[in-house]
């Protein structure tokens, strides 16, 4: 009996990514085309979206009938429901574009569902990545923002209005610093690698003593390689400011555990590139901060395995589940 | 055709609550008697809610026949998935108790289910209380502690060790109150009754001008209802106390916002008393601490209306769904 097989494409602000993924998660074909998301608008991406995803098919020596469903991720605020994606930040131009009916037409009415990039991801890691064979995984995205998605009994939790897993935008220090969402003191504001950055250059700028200042002088960026490159050499300030920003990642992860419990919580983005260096003090705190009465029962922190490829295996996966499933 | 009738039991502390529901969630019998968990031990207790079901039985005029399936509510920490309570801090000698099986025993192998009593609680918020006709509910209780439950796609959201929806130790206020579970800023340690009431006596016999003081050096204890009254009367720290209160309790609610985004989530417990006077405020809060890129999306508070029964309905509701989808 020959597999089943679909299409993940994965539409981001920089490359639409696509591929052909089987019904065991194995990726047959990856395939990735710029977005071009300053000329064109709507019509000229969904294009490229649809040839992108011919592009995977043909290299996986297939063609368009051995494909059961579509997966598109693509970035929010968007409509699972409706198939709609409302008004991305980075997509400039889009309003309420049909970008599943869209995708389904292009390729002949096929079956095409539309998820949160997010969701798709952290579906990706469920199914292929460091979850699978997990019950549960909430994914924590930390890069430039932070974001993520919850899977929970293998479904999505993607919240009644779509709005579910905006975990970077938990509050964990009230009073605390501006987020670019107009609250304060988001985990994003604390956790994401652009804000621990920030944080650098205000404090040092402000006259905090710094190896990092060399850097800064230089005109080069603080990335989170520099801050644990200079926390390795005995800088203090480093070894503080990524020690604070673990914290605040652990915090975040406990209130996780403490609304969904997941069997395991995958730290995925940019950040993860620190590997070891990010795991264990995250772990500590979490595990410093855990209130007695949990011992043993709390999610298990991990790091997210698929890299950028969680997009896409995740979007086909999706299309999948939610072809067996339904919309629930 | 008959309707189908569903046995609820609600052990808490100080009173066994049973219930027979029917199948559209209407309350067919109450009946209510002393834990006594001081004595007797489990086997006591066991006999007592085996009785007390029966009782409710007896007093809705039917026999166990007619019953399809019994579900209990109980304090944690529980298995629900080995239908085991492992060590209640309110009934003493308890540990690893095989509650579902010995209800079920007491009843000639009826079906029967053991859920966490505020997940039972929820269960029944959403099944015939404020959540009735929803997609999905989060129940805060605010009460001596702060709990909740989280009802999700017509499921529970149990967590993976069962720990799920333990909203009372999200982090609030990291570095902030000690709570009794051993973590700092829990939402319990600011937005529980009882912890309002001890930042209360602590700030005013800390020399805090308030009219309250008046009730502390009676001996009469701080309320939520004195402190409502006392902000009513012009009491300016009864006013920033309450305020802060129901600040906490919106970023509680915010947070379940940036996860869940429930359809409602719903207070309750007993500060759920002071009714408009504690929704109008935490609703201002939310709305005002929410980022801007969420307006409309989030989801709406409002206040729960089961009050005492919703364990017992949820319990028995618990039953239902149980027999139907499995466990998850």
């Amino acid at each position: 009996m020959s597999k089943k097989y679909y299409l993940g494409i994965d539409l981001g602000g920089t490359n639409i990514k696509t591929g052909v993924v089987d019904e065991d998660a194995k990726v047959l074909s990856k395939y990735s085309t710029p977005t071009l998301a300053e000329d064109g608008g709507p019509k000229g991406i969904l294009t490229r979206m649809g040839q992108a995803g011919e592009a995977a098919i043909k290299q996986a020596g297939l063609n368009i009938d051995d494909i059961v469903a579509i997966g598109v991720g693509a970035p929010g605020a968007l409509s699972h429901k409706d198939g709609i994606i409302i008004a991305p930040p980075n997509l400039p131009g889009w309003k309420n574009v049909p970008v599943r009916d869209a995708i389904s037409e292009y390729f002949n009415g096929k079956f095409t569902t539309l998820e949160n990039d997010a969701n798709a991801a952290a579906w990706g890691e469920y199914w292929a990545g460091v979850g699978k064979g997990t019950d549960s995984l909430v994914m924590l995205t930390l890069g430039t923002g932070v974001g993520g998605g919850i899977v929970y009994g293998g479904r999505f939790v993607r919240g009644y209005r779509d709005v579910a897993a905006e975990l970077g935008h938990m509050i964990v220090e009230p009073r605390g610093r501006l987020c670019a969402c107009g609250q304060h003191g988001c985990l994003e504001a604390y956790a994401s690698a652009s804000n621990a950055a920030r944080i650098a250059v205000e404090k040092i700028t402000g006259g905090t003593q710094s190896s990092m200042r060399a850097v800064i002088e230089k005109g080069q960026p603080i990335t989170t390689e520099v801050i644990v490159q200079h926390m390795h050499q005995g800088d203090q300030f480093a070894y503080d400011l990524w020690h604070e920003t673990c914290r605040y990642i652990a915090i975040g992860c406990l209130n996780l555990n403490h609304t969904v419990n997941p069997q395991v919580i995958a730290l995925a983005g940019g950040m993860v590139n620190a590997g070891q260096h990010l795991l264990n003090p995250v772990r500590m705190y979490y595990n410093d901060l855990q209130g007695n009465i949990f011992g043993g029962l709390c999610s298990e922190i991990v790091l997210a395995k698929l890299g950028s490829d969680a997009g896409l295996v995740g979007a086909a996966g999706a299309a999948k589940i939610t072809l067996e499933l339904g919309d629930w």
